[in-house]
């Protein structure tokens, strides 16, 4: 008897729609529509007259990749949704035409710009016209996230392609206008089909700024026309391991059609051993061994010299060039991790020290910095920095200088509270590469700093904003996962992002609140959304990850309550 | 002065081969020979008149893959072997041969089999003959170890394949005859071919037992001509995600011919639960909701019910069905994780121990336990059963029968001592699936027992035999490193296996101790070879994770001393 009383007590589990992330404003039936095969397509008058060449060229890309995606992708392995299979198909069921309006034609994708939609897809006919979605924005940047969304709601069943809880009306918008993901491509390299493909899921993820850690101290792939041996003798092969400004460009514009900004990171002045590999003459402490330690956080140790002129006339000419192989307002500077006893220890840096008796360390690191953001500020630009430079050297930076924290809500707070806007993403919680041990061979546990592995749990729980008044947290414009990749490359890159990648895209667009202000949790408001969607990805071809055995997939009735 | 000193101390990396797992004994030279472009492999008369047609076939198989590997593998980016491609090319530097000789035609791949082999590769010709490479073996299976070894001796540089540090004298036998990886295929199921693939990694890096969990809780995806519906409604898909009886036979012939014995579980009493999709009737505790904790480990829930003579006629037709499916001579009957909570709280067994005064749980545990063993016997198998029947149980079971232990040392040394021979393979070292958090939703943090990730070094560093006298010691037949796939499945399979799997590929071939009796520690011993080693199983098409930057990998100066 206690059993069958115990067997009864089940959990029900409701059927959900995968949308990923969560939209911020969803009102849906439950009607199960099919989408017909002659689906199309369509815009309105005023937006076909209204788009210029470059919004209408994202728009024809964004329409056929979802045209791709309903003729091609059977996501027959929902777990969570089973809709029924309607018994006839007649025009008060089939779906057969998406209208998209949009009422700018805004082709700058820059921060802050306007990503929001509306989504509208009714039950039943409306004076006997075929049933009709409706996609509006005010950006073309918008329509992309409503067509990413759309692409989530329907399911192939019996070769059919099913479309549950219609009527849907969905009003949608970012929490954070600068939502990132960070790839380390010099640790280890990543051909630039990866970049591509990992451009495609996270426009998918409604992510739209790829944060290209470019170049590091293990190599430099960038190919510059004005110093070609820093790559010729900086990167991991001049020929198959290097990002030549046609690659750049490619990338560029891959992404934008995405909605995707690409930042580059030129790190400095720190993390540039692979400068010295052409340019010795203006970098210090290279490679130092054993103790590579004092001289810098990682091997191999070197840094720029900032008491050389000669170092300053390379950057005149270096990042001018850099910069202008980058389309975004945003350039990244880099500042992290600067080590100052490696100046210190320089003979002709403590000499310009002995003869300018003003001068410091960190004056001598201001002047750097200032120089440097100087450039990118003439090239157009405005300079991203790493917390390091406002916490640690304290240094007073122009207050449009944007800065990013690794480090945890304290550091965070610090920085808007000096009136500077922060991009962030902790190494708590956000950091993927995390969890797999130590690299340097020197620890038999195998154990790293930065461990434990952070679950997609733990990244669904961070707070951007934790800790911050209302005022402090408007600094606050975004959020970065990173992936650092010293045990990265393109054997494991897809099994790192996916899909805990997806956990921090729904925290910056619409989390961690749910519309009642409650924080959402793992277990209580995304277990069985995110494994919908993970198998979503899978389908789509992208190694994500499972989250569990597929009995628990499909049933729920593995997930415990809280 | 002080920084260029530090500058001049770095390390001198010597050039190592990559050889994985170690062999016993290895001495080696510094010629480079070149492998010829009509490189061949011949057997010697006797060998070609001795091998039998099962022996013969796998002859034939093993020299089509080295050729196979010898004509597209381009090795290029081997971190640590930079070979001196010789100056000129003549019969002087020419590995044309390799000759095979096995001294007896034994086909069967049973526990203890003989798999040492001696391998030769003179530096220079004798007699003004062609260099020829000789390779010994008392078995066929010795040879495939040997070809495996040869296949990691050559580079490919400047399109020639070059073959360093002749002349080499290679003389190799395993320390563990078990020497196993165990993949659950029923928590998520794999494609044949996934398995197909993990065989061959597996023989490369010379394990010799595939532990097929083929069954679990959540799924049954075998296929059973006696009751078809075990897998029509047990499995994942009856179609797409069953194992057939011909998809076994496949997956024994593949193995075999790569020296790969397949040993299948059918996991009970316990995680059973899949068998109650078709027969609930001798079924108990079936997926009991919320509180399954008190009823199994895991979610679904669900025992065979030992009290119901119904039970036993069906093992008595199932279980001759299914160990006839395989060909080894062990076949694992499981046994872990068994809930005698579940037991008690089923009125059709508290019945029958209230008719049967002298029973009890534990003597009804015993009884499905000796009769199932029994049958298995019957079939002409023995019994492999996991530890919890000896330690948590104290049941007497032949002392043929073999135990896998999958805990501590402590528990290995209680099971010996009690006389039984030992598989083992701790949760704490050898848990592949460890460190990616929780999968129930019920923890924010993410956090799960056996965390953290199991690095390469913690499973370098784990010792079979740690605390055992050498008597006690001699009882274990080896170790497994095991994958349960909770969070596993095709998309991340070879991330989790490769390369932590070679790490106890060589403890159990030849660690852990080296040649002067002193434990090899991962940064003196293993971090060189194995990136090498990595850096040729990705040539070869596996997705095995990075262990450091390619700069360090490459250069060796990032490995810190221990």
């Amino acid at each position: 008897m206690i059993l069958k009383f115990i067997i009864l007590s089940f959990y029900i589990i409701s059927s959900v729609n995968a949308l990923w992330p969560l939209p911020q404003y969803w009102e849906k039936g439950s009607k199960t529509l099919l989408i017909s095969s002659d689906f199309s397509l369509k815009q309105t008058p005023e937006t076909g007259s209204l788009l210029n060449t470059k919004t209408k060229k994202i728009l024809e890309s964004a329409k056929k990749r979802l045209l791709k995606f309903i003729t091609f992708e059977n996501y027959t392995t929902s777990p969570n949704v089973n809709p029924i299979v309607p018994k006839s198909i007649d025009k008060s069921n089939l779906l057969r035409v998406l209208i998209i309006s949009v009422t700018t034609d805004i082709s700058e994708l820059e921060l802050g710009v306007d990503e929001s939609y509306e989504l509208t897809i009714p039950e039943s006919q409306i004076d006997n016209d075929p049933i009709t979605a409706h996609l509006k924005a005010k950006t073309i940047f918008g329509v992309l996230h409503g067509l990413n969304t759309f692409s989530q709601l329907y399911y192939y069943k019996n070769s059919k392609l099913l479309l549950p809880f219609a009527p849907h009306h969905i009003k949608d918008f970012p929490r954070f206008s600068h939502r990132g993901l960070l790839l380390d491509t010099a640790r280890n390299y990543f051909p630039v089909k990866d970049i591509l493909k990992t451009l495609d899921v996270m426009s998918w993820n409604k992510f739209n700024v790829f944060h290209w850690h470019i170049v590091d101290a293990t190599s430099w792939p960038v190919v510059s026309e004005s110093f070609p041996e820093l790559s010729n003798k900086g990167s991991y092969d001049p020929i198959n391991m290097v990002y030549t400004k046609d690659d750049i460009k490619k990338v560029i514009e891959y992404a934008y059609l995405r909605g995707i900004r690409i930042i580059p990171e030129f790190d400095m002045p720190g993390h540039t051993h692979s400068i010295a590999e052409s340019m010795p003459e203006i970098m210090t402490c290279i490679d130092v061994q054993p103790n590579w330690s004092n001289f810098s956080a990682e091997p191999p140790s070197g840094q720029l010299n900032p008491a050389l002129d000669q170092t300053y006339t390379f950057l005149h000419i270096l990042l001018p060039e850099l910069t202008s192989y980058f389309t975004d307002k945003y350039y990244h500077a880099g500042g992290d991790e600067v080590n100052l006893h490696c100046w210190n220890t320089t003979p002709s840096i403590t000499e310009y020290l002995n003869k300018n008796p003003n001068s410091s360390l960190e004056t001598l690191l201001a002047k750097f910095i200032n120089e440097t953001h100087q450039i990118v500020r003439n090239s157009g630009k405005l300079p991203i920095t790493w917390q390091e430079m406002i916490v640690d050297h304290n240094l007073t930076l122009k207050n449009d200088t944007l800065v990013q924290v690794w480090t945890n809500k304290d550091v965070v707070k610090n920085v808007v509270s000096k009136g500077y806007r922060v991009v962030t993403g902790s190494s708590d919680f956000w950091y993927l590469d995390c969890g797999h041990g130590g690299w340097l061979g020197n620890n038999t546990n195998g154990n790293s700093w930065c461990d434990p592995f952070k679950t997609w749990q733990k990244i669904y729980s961070y707070n951007p904003i934790d800790g911050l008044t209302d005022q402090e947290a408007e600094l606050v414009i975004g959020g970065e996962v990173l992936l650092w990749s010293e045990q990265a490359d393109r054997t494991n890159l897809e099994v790192l992002l996916w899909p805990r990648s997806s956990a921090a895209a729904e925290v910056l667009w619409s989390g961690p609140y749910d519309t009642s202000k409650k924080i959402r949790t793992p277990d209580r408001d995304a277990l069985a959304r995110l494994t919908d969607w993970r198998f979503r990805m899978v389908e789509r071809g992208v190694n994500a990850e499972p989250l569990q055995p597929l009995w628990c997939a499909r049933t729920g009735r593995c997930n415990m309550p809280y």
